[in-house]
């Protein structure tokens, strides 16, 4: 038996009861060397199996041939398994196989750093993962036009990293250049929910300046967007 | 003191810890009457305040005025709070008040849903609401089509009520219409995580005909989603 588990954004207190079950009925967490250590110390006299970046089909791999060997593994994903996590490549490595795979969501980084940030998650968005090493430069790029035309809000995901420092203010530009203001309200949250959190809300003109890592989640409102009180509010449309 | 709340899909084995320490440090339980009643039992002592659907606005007014009496009060949704839920409005309505509005993340019907049908959201996706009470039918129909020229995967909520039964099948026709196959791979959860929960997964061109209602959410794929032992699956791209 294979459960994928998103854990949160922060280690212990944002996992789900469902998922905090799953993972103490399991002989073996699996993940992200860096999530492991998140919620290690909670789990004494678990198995622990950590990985790099980049061995995500390694993980996989490991985690079938030991529910074959009728273990019970826990694949751990930080946020969402479901959203640019474990479980889709988990599901399409044991597809065939006979195992079962039960996928425990957790909460994504979307959703986390609009807490933080405020609401800018209340009417219609996109999430957008910058990073090309799965998904070709030109389809990003596309798809941050069309999230333009539509007047979307934009989450992006995996905004930028050491192999890859400039999709970040390439991705802005694109925005702009097609038609968002460079006046939109736009916020970042770095470790969402973790030692050394840190937010900012600016706007869409200023935050290609700002220094953004792979640790930040960012999210650009729509035309609507506004600041109040610190917040960053998308109005949902309700008269007050 | 105020905290907007979101409970996830199914009450209290989806809530996280941090959610569940602020419903307990609170005095007064605020929200939609048939999300009250699913945590209900598991906070004896607690005040709780029902409201019908369309009481929005006076949700709001009254957990300001409650914090204003020095109370605590929880204004709870379900899913994430900060997705098309009361995160926004309460942030609106305290805004100036001096009241402290703290919002807690929950799990967004996206999430448990694709949890539920596999792996739709392992690339990059957009939500739309089709609920035109508070949004044009205009912009709505301008995101769906946005939303198929960028292929994203297309999470839909609020898919149809009673006063606007024939949205959903509208929505689906401006996909197609708009170069989105009919063989694209769809599901859909109801009641997801709770009593009764059901889940399909299809096509574009069949789930017109599914029974969908406003306990529905709806996930359309992208042009690569496919189906693998009855999971719907996104791949994210990596070579297996």
């Amino acid at each position: 038996m294979i459960y994928v588990i998103g854990i949160g954004p922060r280690g212990i207190d944002e996992i789900t009861p469902k998922a905090l079950k799953a993972l103490n009925d399991c002989d073996i967490i699996s993940g992200y060397s860096r999530y492991i250590e998140l919620i290690r110390s909670h789990f004494p006299g678990k198995i622990f199996m950590s990985y790099s970046m980049r061995e995500e089909l390694k993980r996989c791999n490991d985690a079938l041939a030991l529910s074959r060997e009728h273990k019970n593994v826990a694949l751990i994903s930080s946020g969402d398994a479901g959203v640019y996590g474990m479980a889709g490549l988990m599901l399409e490595v044991a597809s065939g196989s006979g195992e079962d795979v039960q996928i425990i969501s957790g909460i994504t980084a979307a959703n986390s750093c609009a807490s933080i940030l405020g609401a800018p998650l209340m009417n219609d968005y996109v999430t957008i993962s910058l990073s090309d090493l799965l998904t070709d430069w030109s389809i990003i790029e596309r798809r941050l036009i069309c999230a333009c035309e539509g007047d979307f809000v934009i989450c992006i995901y995996n905004p930028a990293s050491n192999h890859r420092p400039d999709n970040f203010r390439r991705a802005c530009k694109i925005l702009i250049h097609h038609g968002k203001s460079e006046s939109t309200i736009a916020g970042y949250v770095r470790n969402a929910g973790r030692e050394g959190e840190f937010s900012r809300i600016t706007t869409l003109g200023e935050i290609m300046n700002e220094d953004i890592d792979m640790l930040c989640t960012v999210i650009i409102g729509n035309s609507k967007t506004y600041v109040s009180n610190g917040k960053m509010i998308t109005p949902r449309g309700y008269k007050l």
